[in-house]
């Protein structure tokens, strides 16, 4: 029995995807590899909703977010940082490391930002250069309301860098409407891929620190894939492999559509949100991503027991709670490839898992409130 | 017709790797991909002939060149670089950038750097903490003498960094005999897989650096992936589906055994001097690896031409130069999963692009030397 991958990354490969993984390797120094890099740069551009150049790093995400850091900041500079997750907290160690002042906004787990709160910091804090935050704060399941933090940052002098990584292609995020300068995406999440391939869309302002950085960089140096890409090359050898597969998902992506491929996620969230409360659990998230619910161990059940019951007995993986958060909290991911059927096995093995631990739920409730919730969409 | 890769990096997959490739994906933190993860890890072992700790990045090569220059050396510390190519020039440019003095040997391309050139160096610069180097310079073909480098390196306190990124599993290098304190890999060389994993073996003196140095990272903090090991993991999401697919190179490597994989590169490498030679061609190559042979393109014959004509009509893939090199030289590699089937493809494209350039040739003879040299191996 194969495993059903509800995790938020990596999230399982449609066939085309592993069709493409498995082919003959190319070389990456020719016209026929070079006019698929561009496609899918041009792909990634309509998916991360910007006309900004797009940049594709072999790393995972966390190598995008450093790249973020060390090009658009230097020693010294200030930078008001988002907090609120395990992911929200990495642009803050990140800044740490490179010696960039951090203005930290705190956001308790499990709730957004308020955007109140940024602007009272960009106020208190007017020579920030970058607004670091997350879109979908993987580890607590929260969105942000972008919409509103980028509208705030549009009025001061800082450009704004969203962590996108968990997000994209599953909460909505019009990076050039709404006035996002610096997206960061990861292969392995809605872009139904394996991990090991990054992007950065940047725009005009972000270009512009780009060039005034004094961090020292070199493998993460933006200035060298930016001269690449007229090439539809980059600066180091990509991981070939991938780029190819990304080729394939994007033409599943694009073929849907970005914003119907967004509300499909929607879907899936709302109905396992219907699922949880109708087994009478509550949500961890006050401001619930699309791409990931995160719910509260009920008292009295071991969180650890629950993940690993749910993963032995119907092979059903979900995500538990990281740092402080484990054992308190479980994820389901719907973003990527996920389907209605996965989240259904997931949530009989919720279920299933609830009732052995001597949790008392109304049997099948979950799954028969998340199947309501699913049938209106033709799943 | 597919292509006949004959590129130094990325190089042909094996089958096993293929299908392994497109399975479906596991999820990282589970116990199934710690146990692969820690065999993969240990046949790296094997594979970089040490019994040091092992360390595997999401990144290409040079991100694993990063890592060492970023780890070992603090701003104002001193280096030695051994220069005469390409990536050992890598080296030189990563240490300009991190604000590491770097004090150069000069070698000429095409020539491997005369030991006592080291000697010199390690005697002016008693400071000098680290001497960076290379196995096989995949731009000019050779392969340097690490035995005599080594032993030289020993004698002084600096650490000996070795980028054997195309190097490990065609030129012999066993890593503790010698006293190599860090050997650098990529995975789309002799390891047979796409490109996108990276690996870096470092033993105690080198972890003593880590510890020292001041150099602000993090995506490439060995302390981190240190750390991780423990627990079989890695800080930062793997490449899952490349390292899944390592495990299978390694169980074809580890089942011919390091030094038969190693004797069996320098077999084809000997069959293509030879069929060069045949056909009156010279080597660029002063000390050739067993993982390229470089060749100088003959007088009167445009070498872009010569490689775009292979291509077009054989579909066989050699590399041109590089940098000055262009145009120069073209290279053949003999690594990896690259069979004697296609050397000998190779040269029959090389045999027909030369003659309908108009260079006199005697028929076949490239093939044919190449031939005669392959039969005593059974090939």
């Amino acid at each position: 029995m194969a495993d059903i991958l509800l995790t938020p990354g990596p999230t399982p490969l449609p066939p085309e995807v592993r069709e493409a993984l498995g082919r003959p390797i190319i070389h990456h120094r020719t016209s026929q590899y070079r006019a698929v890099f561009k496609r899918v740069l041009q792909g990634m551009q309509t998916v991360m909703q910007t006309s900004s150049s797009v940049v594709c790093l072999t790393s995972s995400g966390t190598g995008a977010m450093e790249a973020a850091v060390v090009n658009l900041l230097s020693p010294g500079d200030e930078a008001i940082v988002i907090l609120g997750g395990k992911f929200a907290e990495r642009w803050q160690k990140l800044c740490n490391v490179y010696g960039i002042t951090v203005r930290a906004i705190p956001v308790a787990y499990g709730a957004a930002v308020d955007p109140k709160q940024l602007a009272v910091a960009l106020k208190d804090y007017p020579n920030a250069k970058v607004v670091f935050t997350t879109l979908c704060e993987t580890s607590t399941g929260i969105v942000n309301d972008l919409r509103s933090i980028a509208a705030l940052t549009r009025k001061s002098q800082a450009v704004l860098v969203v962590d996108a990584i968990s997000g994209l292609l599953a909460d909505d995020c019009p990076t050039d409407q709404w006035g996002i300068d610096v997206l960061v995406a990861g292969s392995q999440k809605g872009l139904m891929l394996p991990p090991g391939l990054a992007f950065l869309s940047l725009n005009a302002r972000a270009w512009e620190l780009v060039e005034r950085s004094k961090t020292p960089r070199f493998y993460t140096d933006l200035r060298l894939y930016r001269k690449s890409l007229a090439d539809d090359d980059t600066p180091f050898t990509s991981a070939v492999s991938t780029v190819i597969a990304l080729d394939e998902a994007l033409k599943r992506i694009l073929s849907m559509g970005v914003t119907q491929t967004i509300e499909h996620c929607g879907q899936l969230a709302a109905a396992t949100r219907a699922g949880m409360k109708a087994l009478g659990l509550e949500l961890f998230s006050q401001r619930p991503s699309n791409g990931v619910t995160a719910v509260q161990v009920p008292a009295g059940v071991d969180g650890k027991q629950l993940t690993k019951i749910m993963y032995e007995r119907s092979r059903v993986m979900v995500a538990g709670g990281q740092g402080e958060m484990a054992g308190k909290i479980f994820r389901f991911a719907h973003m990527g490839y996920i389907s209605s059927e996965d989240i259904f096995a997931g949530m009989k093995a919720l279920e299933a898992a609830l009732a052995s631990l001597g949790h008392p739920i109304k049997p099948d409730a979950g799954s028969r409130a998340l199947q309501s919730m699913l049938q209106p969409s033709g799943a």
